[in-house]
């Protein structure tokens, strides 16, 4: 038991990271179910949707569970009320300012954790009611700071700077970095790619193998000029490469992203034209695998390296 | 005790990494004498300087230390020849091929270790019958992977390639990282940003100033068209992002490199024109202190970390 388990409601300070296109309510129930704390990825559901995903959660679930809110997404305020209406009791939110919607979401009793690339955004979560700080570092899949500062440099800056439980993310897949993170500040971890490639993932079949076949160097940081989006490289991710390297515009970049690509590679499957967010840990992933064996084979290596250590040092 | 620390005969697995310019023997010997493994950073000395450096270093510590040689340097051959004739222990390779010049040196019984940013890499290492390796993480300061792999996901995966000792470089200053990057597989660790902020270091006292000072995103990886290196953002930094920004080409940033800009800035304290070489942990590091006092702090927290997860966990 620490402050983040606590916090939850949960067994074991393993989370679900509410990742976009992959993050419905089966892997978010799995995950729950098996005591860690599963996310619904709002990001890429419209607030009906979402509201089927959240009912079907709470079905097949009687842990709790959350629901991760980009602030930047469109429906935002239909999408808040449709997590206040059901009664939702965690929201892990991320782009956008932590003091735009804390109080909404704390006024109803819900837990708010905020996600941020930087110590200077963690006091303004701290400083805005936030009950716990998510800090992702470079290494992560998706939306990322413009920082570009890493899991291991980032997680000591955030605990010397917040109070606040802390929760690292980035470049985590295991039980060892689980402890490494642990070691160095974080109180739980957030896990997206490992959970991209689950049974229970939304994520298009092919795209789960793309994320098995990952080799060191197989994602890049890019669309910098845009929001920085880290991105498994296919054709789509060579044109943006190509373009940037060209010293590209924003409009130009925008031009080539369109609408849609997110959607398009990781749920509909399209490995050469899709968006396809991935964290660089993809190398270390190594099998396709049910969200619950993930988070006890990830705890139980945790209680393996810390006999590690108990012994060896 | 451990493989690093057999191999090296040394008390503690800290080594201080060779880094140009602010690596001569008043840093290694304090290190050495410390019980860490001080490195003399050969890249940014002549082979005659390199020797004086050697013959001041042997007369101020009696201790085991090394010297660091990135194989892409030009007058590589006169350096080895310096190595061999002083009768040098340990060499640190970095950049450049490791079968170069392993069995050159392993002929006369020094130690070799090399410097690699991927796992394939270490392979190539292990291959070439070098006695540990170095895997430096994208967060690391100077000369860095086109993987821009971090030290959080570089670390397992080489761990999983290669069997000879594990050195972990890359975002660490402390003795929680340290442990972490244990964790992680490692069996010691290289730091360089940290040393650079050290009594001893040859450093313009001005750029140790800078380091203290810097911010989270204070550093980016630059110049990747040509070899990707981690910098201070200063005046010319700004002026090669601005370069890059609109696509220039390689020749383009060669142009406005030039030659010598890293001795202008890191030894005469060039703040706006020189090139400042550091990694993404300078915003970890808060103080100079004697590099012998380094050594013992970080051995100190790294101990205190271990207790606290043999009383916590």
């Amino acid at each position: 038991m620490n402050r983040v388990t606590k916090l939850f409601g949960i067994d074991y300070p393993i989370i679900q990271a509410g990742m976009i296109w992959c993050s419905g309510w089966e892997l978010a129930a799995a995950v729950s179910n098996a005591g860690g704390l599963g996310l619904i990825g709002a990001g890429s559901m419209s607030p009906v949707l979402l509201r089927a995903h959240i009912l079907k959660c709470k079905e097949t679930t009687d842990r709790p569970f959350g629901v991760n809110i980009p602030l930047l997404y469109p429906c935002v305020e239909q999408t808040m009320q449709v997590i206040a209406d059901e009664g939702v009791k965690i929201v892990f939110t991320s782009g956008g300012k932590p003091d735009l919607w804390t109080s909404f979401l704390k006024d109803k009793g819900i837990k708010v954790a905020h996600v941020v690339p930087g110590a200077k955004y963690a006091a303004k979560c701290e400083a805005a009611g936030v009950d716990a700080v998510v800090a992702e570092g470079f290494e992560a899949g998706g939306h990322n700071g413009r920082e570009e500062t890493t899991t291991l440099c980032l997680i000591p800056r955030v605990r010397e700077t917040v109070k606040i439980p802390l929760i690292a993310a980035g470049g985590i897949t295991g039980g060892r970095a689980m402890l490494a993170a642990m070691v160095l500040g974080a109180e739980g971890v957030q896990l997206g790619t490992r959970f991209v490639a689950s049974l229970e993932s939304t994520a298009h079949i092919d795209f789960k193998q793309k994320v098995l076949e990952c080799a060191e160097g197989g994602t890049v940081l890019a669309l910098k000029k845009l929001a920085p989006v880290r991105l498994l490289k296919n054709k789509f991710c060579a044109e943006v490469m190509e373009l940037e390297s060209r010293g590209a515009t924003p409009e130009e970049l925008s031009a080539l992203l369109g609408k849609g690509r997110a959607g398009k590679g990781m749920f509909e499957g399209d490995m050469e034209n899709g968006e396809l967010e991935i964290g660089q840990a993809a190398s270390l992933v190594k099998e396709i695998l049910p969200a619950g064996d993930i988070v006890r084979k990830v705890w139980n290596e945790y209680l393996r390296a810390v006999e590690e250590i108990k012994r060896n040092c």
